[in-house]
């Protein structure tokens, strides 16, 4: 008889809002969040016995309740309420994993009596998954759909020539990518100790840029390593991180035949195919857990 | 035998990046631009003879090398320059509609000797039509995917109740939309009497936010007149605003069943249904010409 | 005081599933119904007075309960009845409008003892749109998101050229489009006089793609004509067609650096840009009504 | 100094069309290729040195050449042939991994003479993954966006309930799911002896879609469970299946507020949130080797 595998199950994209008043100041928390649950869970494939299944409906509610019972001080703090709590509760599950979008909002700038107008920023959407297996914690983060571009500096040449070759050298190209990051934390277990989860998210992205801006590329994997190798240099709590970039070519176009110049003024911007580049940096010493495909947290 | 109605064909979606040097700073433009012709055109229809057809794919190239040509100062004067061009360049031409979304992009603060580094702003994108029959110029500028909310200052009661209805009545809810906008220019002729273009879009932008920020809403439609009215009145080239203002429903959840009370504090983020108001905002005495129907400018 | 020009509201994207029993044998509809109404809507634009509103969660739940109480025959009759409902039920309401998407489903086939088990057939979305003023009726009918290839018997050549023009005549290419199509009834008010719409489509369908099969096509142009003239041709209910035909370029790859020859056989299926043929087929005598843009119906 | 862990690249997303002609009747294969290349790449990353990377336009090229040279039998034989290339003919490269969605296209009936007119199916988009390492092989298949639904025949009770627990039991429920599935092949070297790829694929479909339909079901796990023994017990080439099956949630609307009964008949069909299954099935002694996102391939 077949077996069963590994397995999970859950409540995905559950859409919670929550605002907190500081009197007429409000702020958002504007996240997605996904449960994922496992452990003894034959049954239910098996017979279809759901003795041991707390209704993927529960799930949802636990993480409405708990936005309230909690609240949401950071997605990854909030990951970390929900992931404890379906693993001491219930018996038969021994782990939960919960991933989180975020979605970030700036306020609306006017002379008004209170704060309480916003508009979504629009850029990247910020990622975190907790994972919880009752001893201790792995906690990713994360973002995507972030889309930087250096519009010079950047080269490609000096590559393997075969039969198939015939892209010409590139001496100043533009260089653009549509990044989707993770990163792995080294905090496990002490619930003391937890990395300000805000405040670290705040220097990855800074750091990340800073590396995408200042690397003189040579290829995309120079500017990938570099972006990951900024982030562990200062990024004491992180100890592996992940980059999925696509290389959003721009097309010098030729316009000899109508008598034009094009001294890298004029791009097409294509969609497919794309250069695709993914890497894992990591900290000397550490080990590789992130999963090479990130299409999904 | 059936007869050819209104008709008109042209390449879309051409993707033109222009970059401009000024030293070492880098600027650039960011568009998609498609291209629609119409005029004498029965016989490609009937019989299939391109004798009057200039292929979709020289107006891709001439929106490339017009790129270059013109450069890009915005993209309702580049469009411009498409249109004339199509439109006095070609005999069997009548008509020429140019439209073109544009993205914005932000420089990454970094202190290298240079400005060539950039983050797509991922906000709203930028709209802009223009028409041109050879005698006079009809521009509709626009944008779409900017996501607002207000937290508190809106409430919905006093509606007619028929015997479907069941919603309660609410005095303080969340008002959220995803604002999509056109207004036309009542600029027709006098190429030198042009407005500024980029001028004009960052103060309707502005009066727009404005008005959705300080109007203490009690339909999403008052909200809507709002908007519309503030830019007409502030900006004196506008004699025409759209409006298609999808209601984004922010549920409060009730978590009464968990002995928990909801203050305005938890929210669940619908995507389907959603309410959707759309309405025309017109300065007395002009005309609605803006098409009804927003998806597409 | 800038004045409000044309509105409409209501509730979009209500998604509806009825099953039909018949004994253990089932029958599905699915539909994504949007409710638009209009009329004396003033008020609620200048003061935020709803006292003429009827709530688009009204709406939303009329959807529902007609499903059960009229039934959903075809959309284009749930959409009568509701469109109906909203005029003649209350007095500020001059005008309704419901856009309907339907998706098909097809049986799988098993040896089981009932009927009940879908697969989702994954063609074209139909479309339906029904306004009512009270007094007369509209129907237009269409359908979006069908693909389609002829993969020879298409040429292209004997076009315009100018200074812009490169591309070379071609007499045997691919040619491929996601049709989207519209097609107004020439039905506006004897109820005992309906077209039967489930028919109607059916025929529809079927002529429209034997005339995409066998037409040689000298353009686009020409193949959507011929689309357009066997409908009119074919259904007598049927006065006006309309066709939003992207042209999904397939370019011939140039095998020759790698000494390989492409006699007709390898293709990169492009995405952006495209060429975009849009155009009305009427019966003659009758006048055009459909806008010209179909993104949405 | 942050080292390099794993990692890969390649061109993505290679949109290829092979038409064959059997005479006056062709054939259609249409592919998305996405080409993945990892071995001795430390040098590009540190230091930018391209001196062991075959371009990522190379490998587009390839794709293309190999349509040509080799045809495309099936999308796994085709990636066979591409990932064997990468490997033997380039000394830096370790491992190819090819991932391919295919699109299915029948022909339009008609009475025409030739058969070169084509609709694209539209249901499932078909998946390869080929993975070669010099030595030996891993072939995954799969397909994804396949939407089926039970409208009866499926329970769901006697699950846990804690506090947060408000689902009412449900003794007759709509079961809807768009399947996402992967199978591995446990070929691995022996080139005489592959399997055939094509009849494999319509078998695995057959025996999955007559175990979704044949399945009272009590849970969504449970049938599951029995789409992925039913592949293992019928084909006998496959030792693996893992599946991702949304909960496509149907809601029966309550309808007792308008003093209508809903007895099984109206629903509300909603996006999110959704259950989300996902688990492994494995022949009796073999180990599970598919990820568990199943996202990507």
């Amino acid at each position: 008889m077949p077996v069963l595998g590994p397995n999970q199950y859950g409540k995905a994209e559950n859409r919670v809002v929550r605002i907190t008043r500081d009197g007429a100041t409000h702020h958002i928390k504007d996240l997605n969040v996904s449960v994922s649950l496992s452990g003894d869970m034959d049954e239910v494939h098996y017979s279809g016995s759901n003795a041991n299944v707390l209704p993927t409906d529960t799930t949802k509610n636990t993480v409405y309740a708990f936005a309230k019972e909690k609240g949401i001080e950071s997605a990854e703090q909030f990951g970390i309420h929900l992931a404890r709590h379906f693993v001491t509760s219930q018996e038969p599950i021994h782990r939960a994993r919960i991933r989180i979008e975020e979605y970030a909002w700036e306020r609306i700038e006017h002379a008004g009596e209170g704060e309480h107008s916003f508009v979504r920023k629009g850029q990247e959407t910020r990622l975190a998954q907790i994972t919880y297996d009752g001893s201790s914690w792995e906690v990713v983060s994360g973002l995507k759909d972030l889309t930087v571009m250096n519009s010079t500096n950047s080269e490609f040449w000096g590559y393997v020539k075969d039969k198939y070759t015939t892209l010409p050298e590139a001496y100043d190209r533009i260089l653009a990518t549509e990044v989707s990051g993770r990163w792995r934390f080294n905090w496990t277990d002490d619930e003391q100790a937890m990395p300000d989860w805000e405040a670290s998210y705040a220097q990855v992205r800074k750091h990340m840029l800073a590396a995408f801006t200042e690397t003189y590329s040579l290829s995309l994997q120079q500017t990938l390593y570099a972006m990951g190798a900024r982030i562990i240099d200062n990024s004491g709590e992180i100890d592996e991180v992940r980059f999925s970039l696509p290389n959003k070519h721009h097309f010098l176009v030729d316009l000899a035949s109508f008598g034009l110049k094009n001294d890298n003024e004029v791009y097409f911007a294509a969609d497919r195919p794309y250069g695709l580049i993914e890497a894992t940096v990591l900290r000397d010493g550490c080990e590789a857990k992130i999963p090479g495909d990130l299409t999904n947290l």
